[in-house]
């Protein structure tokens, strides 16, 4: 099995049909960069990708990590993977043209990102660290830790990793113990022991930087109190080499249920030289700069393991032939009929596959968003800024659940078959659901919405968002053939204005009120995004339907997610609107 | 990790408050068994359990299976704990007295399979497989066969399998090819090849009894044309011991997602020497009978790795301390507060605590049933064979599906240790996720509810079910402190009325409306039958509420299951009453 092939015909639809791309790109600094140079670039990373990335994936997963003496040894497959890659120069597209990258818009990025963990999921989470780490130095890095690290970490010949999380502490940083003390050279000695360091230890490359979250001997208590500093793994020796040994060493590495071949170690600074990024005491603001660019990437994963598990799930219905169709037998040479025949068989595919491509124009309206939150101008770039604000928790939390959950739809197609290791398909099952923990567990996702994102500027990320919609419907109210679509979409969004208004005023009274909901209501809102996009795409599909397949199988999507996904809303509705009694009231030493 | 106590509190309110157990036990054929030995023989298998099956559950998963030469070898401790149940002579309790059992109930047998489950789900199944192939033996099976197999599986000295699936059908049994010939000596030859063999081989014990479906030289085509083989490992040899190795051999076993200590085995039959079960032809239905208990044992999977893992993340959430309760410090002295303060962890924990008593009360009311069926008489007997039946594919489906889900919900809690396999809670996630694929899928438990089950004597097993719920309901209309729960649950009956009655009267003219509907159809009646138990459940305990915290935390857990999970049943009416056109009509070649 494992066979795959990136999306191209949707991305080709969404960025030309459903958004505009030419008439965006030279709004996001992009004037010269044409529509079939993108395409064709997309095709040639896919290729790259199905060729290069994907026959690595289960061999990852079979060899696993060995770890020895402070040495992580990765599958010898994934080593040559990886060394092609530095050479494809491939990694550098996003990056600045100044370090050796091609400047490429964020939302290109975005389509790369999906294609790539559909490949070769923990071969992609190193190469969005290295992107992180160089969006960190190079947003906020003193001159000599740009010279020294961008380059390399553009190419991927060094990588970088995020050291947040200590064994007491993961959501609540504030109250991490790992120190920095200032050497007289103007660095710094940190000290402390990191835990869930993914990728902190490996031999793809010769070195490895972290970006460390640690408290100055003047750091206030809490979050407030803690800076962000650069720790390598070798010393950079002023000519692009590596000089001496840092004291950061790799304790341990932990066993997991997926991504078996991603180290995620226990990392030990003994006194560990490192230069801080950034301002004393801003660590916190910095790390989340770089934590909603993974949580984008994040969620981004949820689509590109949802996508090979339906792809792979397909691949093996279309062989399969099981009992008769109900409506009796289709195919008298064969002993049993095909199970694309059954309609529960039907029901799992096309949710898995709609979930899919809802969620693809999702992720490109998001990053189109953020390329205009970068490179636009004036009201249109602030506005951007607070929609890549209100909907990457939505992004993070709704794309990892529901990826999640299209993997678990996808083995059950396969029956047995599914559960064996052999058919690859529970390989994304495993992998995947760490998507739905790192960055933020999902939980604190639907928090950071509710308790942060909603009351910003009083609402205003919500109505910038909600406004186009109510014109959207109204503008489309009379068209029999949007009703389908716009009917429901009109009362999912009058019903996100009441939850929304019942969790604002509710959670001002009693803050358990909007934590008890929240979960539910991202889950509602993230639905609402989604009926909004696919009746946008319904309204650019109507006219092309007799002609194209494409449109014509767009329009059948959309059916397929009003009627076999978008109801969930009302039961998610009714969850919140529940409310924390029965939670908070319950007594803990009954449970 | 690993810390799991077996919930004797829940099964005796079960057992003598909602189910009257002391009531029922002449009407089951049990007018002797008392109830407080009841109690206290569930309490000492929960001990054995604890202690002796619990502590191997990770390291079986962490060792695994070991095939060489068409041998399996289990994990060291595994044959000494399977040596300890032996011993122990707990696993004949079911059996009849005859054969060396003490003839327990089947509800109390359910009772057991829970915590058995939860202690090591692989040994679990190996017990459930050999109950099932003693009953196929004990019902059907020649004397002879009665007197060489049936001691030998009740004690566990020997296992059974069920060897039915082929490479090319799992589901549609009727295509298989194994055939059986006929012997001299009035024995039959048994040759093809078994996939998906659950135990098929193992070095547990000296021999292993398979029952294979294979097709006689004169059975007919399909279904109708299937025999039941008694195939022995080794041939006995008259005295209680072994004779000469048959022609069965293990050829490889698979690698799974989960169940690592619980061998999967293909197994080819090469001219092996069986005995006929039963009648030439009735294969099939003999299988049934078997499954069906199976189905029910399935279900409890569900329930039994659930509550392991709810108990796990519990015991985690009480140690763990993450930020701040919402309102304000709880714990001045500690750095952070307890988890538990936070609602979104209460609602995932609660919700799984919620589920799993829900999920015990059901479990035990079609243990009951079954015990009535086998035992009781006249109109009560019929009564309860008909409950069997159409309740079995939703213990099956609905337990497997939740306990799946609260694995999940489980890992969530403890956030990146979730994800970590020394967290024990990922393994019950791997484990549990077959049982939504053993004993026909649950797609098919679902197809099988709507297709036969409910049209069964027109209609009548669902009429058996729903006129005590709705005089339930009248009877306590006026009673306000039942009203929070008897208003959800009437809505939900006259939906669950409505809902058969458009399933039934679509699906006559089209059968692609009753199969589209019927996944979301058995998920909203087992909502409906847990809601009437968890009414039920109410009424008994809201006198004693003030005394007692069991029983007011019971109430506390109803309040849960009305607000926080039964909601769901509005989406699941809205995507059956959807129907099957979104589906059907999606063009395959765009798929």
């Amino acid at each position: 099995m494992g066979s795959y092939k990136a999306p191209l015909d949707d991305y080709r639809f969404l960025m030309h049909e459903l958004f505009d791309y030419t008439d965006i790109a030279p709004r996001i600094g992009h004037p010269d960069l044409d529509a079939e140079l993108l395409d064709m670039m997309l095709e040639e990373w896919a290729t790259f990708i199905e060729e290069v990335w994907c026959p690595s994936n289960r061999i990852g997963d079979e060899e696993g990590l060995k770890f020895s003496n402070g040495t992580v040894t990765m599958p010898p497959i994934l080593v040559d993977v990886w060394r092609q890659t530095i050479e494809s120069e491939w990694m550098a597209a996003p990056c600045d043209e100044e370090w050796g990258g091609q400047g490429l818009p964020l939302f290109f990025r975005t389509a790369c990102d999906e294609v790539a963990i559909a490949g070769n999921m923990s071969l992609a989470v190193i190469g969005a660290l290295n992107l992180g780490v160089y969006d960190l130095i190079h947003d906020h890095g003193e001159q000599h830790l740009k010279e020294e690290y961008l380059q390399k970490l553009t190419t991927g010949e060094w990588c970088g990793t995020m050291a947040m999380t200590e064994a007491h502490c993961g959501t609540d940083l504030g109250i991490l113990k790992t120190k920095a003390e200032a050497n007289p050279d103007g660095s710094w000695s940190v000290t402390g022991t990191k835990i869930f360091i993914t990728g902190g230890e490996h031999n793809l490359v010769d070195n490895i930087v972290h970006m460390v979250l640690a408290r100055l001997p003047d750091g206030p208590e809490g979050t407030k109190g803690i800076s962000l500093i650069c720790v390598p793994k070798f010393l950079p020796d002023g000519n692009g080499g590596l000089g001496e040994r840092n004291s950061v060493n790799c304790v341990s590495i932990e066993k997991k249920m997926g991504l078996h071949s991603s180290p995620t170690c226990v990392l030990d600074f003994d006194g560990a030289k490192g230069w801080l990024v950034g301002e004393k005491h801003t660590g916190m603001a910095l790390m989340f700069e770089m934590m909603n660019r993974e949580r984008l990437s994040t969620g981004m994963m949820g689509l590109g393991l949802g996508e090979a598990a339906y792809q792979n799930a397909l691949a093996w219905a279309k062989e399969r032939r099981q009992g008769r169709d109900l409506k009796g037998i289709k195919d008298l040479e064969q002993d049993a009929d095909n199970i694309l025949r059954h309609p529960d068989v039907r029901r799992m595919l096309l949710r898995s596959k709609v979930n899919m491509e809802g969620m693809r124009a999702m992720g490109l309206y998001v990053g189109l968003q953020m390329d205009l939150a970068e490179h636009g101008e004036g009201e249109e770039q602030e506005r951007a800024e607070r929609l890549v604000a209100l909907l990457t928790p939505m992004v993070k939390a709704h794309f990892s659940d529901v990826g999640a959950e299209t993997a678990d739809e996808c083995i059950q197609v396969l029956g047995g078959a599914g559960y064996i290791r052999e058919s690859g398909v529970e390989q994304y099952f495993r992998d995947v659901r760490i998507a739905r923990i790192w960055e933020g567990t999902n939980g604190i996702q639907a928090l950071d919405l509710v308790g942060r994102k909603l009351p910003m500027q009083i609402g205003r990320a919500l109505r910038d968002l909600l406004w186009p919609i109510l014109e959207f419907i109204e503008e489309h109210r009379d068209n029999p053939d949007m009703a389908p679509f716009t009917k429901p979409l009109y009362q999912g969004v009058r019903g996100l204005q009441q939850l929304t208004l019942l969790l604002m005023s509710e959670g001002m009274a009693n803050p358990y009120f909007l934590a008890a909901g929240a979960t539910e209501y991202t889950r509602y809102f993230s639905n609402i995004i989604l009926a909004w996009l696919w009746a946008q795409m319904v309204l650019i599909c109507l006219p092309k339907q007799d002609e194209s397949p494409f449109h014509a199988a767009k329009i059948a999507s959309a059916r397929v997610f009003f009627e076999r996904i978008y109801p969930e809303t009302i039961a998610l509705a009714a969850k919140v609107q529940a409310g924390h009694r029965s939670l908070m009231d319950y007594p803990v030493e009954m449970m």
